[in-house]
């Protein structure tokens, strides 16, 4: 079994926070990219799950993290599935989802688990910032970011820099970690 | 490895159908309640990993069953995840969520896998019923069947009797086999 703690994840940006954030613990990490079968349930269930199976795989201690964008109309959904009607229907698409119920308030779930190898439990760490849907502003980032405008702001995630983003949640690891980049 | 081919499912109604029908060619068929976690993805690849599951947890020949109701605005979706949006937003909330689309239209996917044992690859069947998602109609029994009109006829599923349901999709082995037994 190895002892090198690795963050799971095959994107570039993702991996940059990370490295970012957990330097000033005085932590250094690497990443792997795994191929990891994402499960249907909860936020924390798909968590969990996606961790244990990526400290198997690896043989080691990791890091995995989830994303997840939760409509209180729809009491929590899309959820885990975002990626998924993120790709169908588009940000316009999510948007007009909302028409006929009424409220667009939302709130983004940024969840990380931890495994100090196989065998082992994760540990959760989840950050979550309240905001609600709107068109899309700011566009031309990737995810659903253009259409989440975080909870007494007036903006959207993609308008904010990175520092300004990261202040917003300096009391929240999960989210924190975070950082700008989702989906 | 056992020969004995099961039927993997929980749902007393669902086992009841199958073996109705598979007794009509010859087969007798039991069931075994298996804990198999579901994937995301699209319906073949929940269909096919469920299956492949099954018959690594049964050791042996088995059939699976998924069923999906795709969205025709939601380019396909929620599909898979039905039943999650089901609990959460029930039959009348299914409906707002269309609200903003210019169209209702919908169909119903039944995908049976069969596996012939472990490491095989599983060979799926698909029946597919093209319809629309009206208010509930014909409400008390489970699952969305009250909000699936089936095309051409002016009546959701649970309006049709067992009979008259199979005799839907004569040429459909997928479909004939998932009767009214649904989410």
């Amino acid at each position: 079994m190895t002892s090198d703690l690795i963050f799971v994840t095959g994107n570039s940006m993702k991996l940059q926070e990370v490295r970012y954030i957990l330097k000033e613990a005085g932590i250094e990490i690497s990443s792997k990219d795994l191929d990891i079968p994402e499960l249907q349930g909860t936020t924390e269930e798909i968590a969990r799950e996606k961790c244990r199976r990526a400290a198997e795989l690896h043989g080691g201690p990791c890091i995995t993290e989830d994303t997840a964008l939760c409509f209180e109309a729809l009491n929590g959904l899309p959820g885990p599935y975002i990626k998924h009607f993120l790709i169908s229907l588009g940000l316009d698409g999510l948007n007009t989802l909302l028409t006929g119920f009424p409220t667009k308030e939302a709130y983004a779930l940024c969840t990380f688990a931890y495994s100090a190898g196989p065998g082992t439990e994760p540990i959760l760490f989840v950050g979550r910032t309240d905001g609600r849907i709107v068109p899309p502003r700011g566009a031309g980032k990737f995810g659903w970011n253009p259409i989440f405008e975080v909870e007494d702001t007036g903006k959207t995630y993609v308008i904010f820099s990175a520092p300004e983003l990261s202040s917003l949640t300096d009391d929240d690891a999960g989210l924190k970690i975070c950082g700008d980049v989702r989906c």
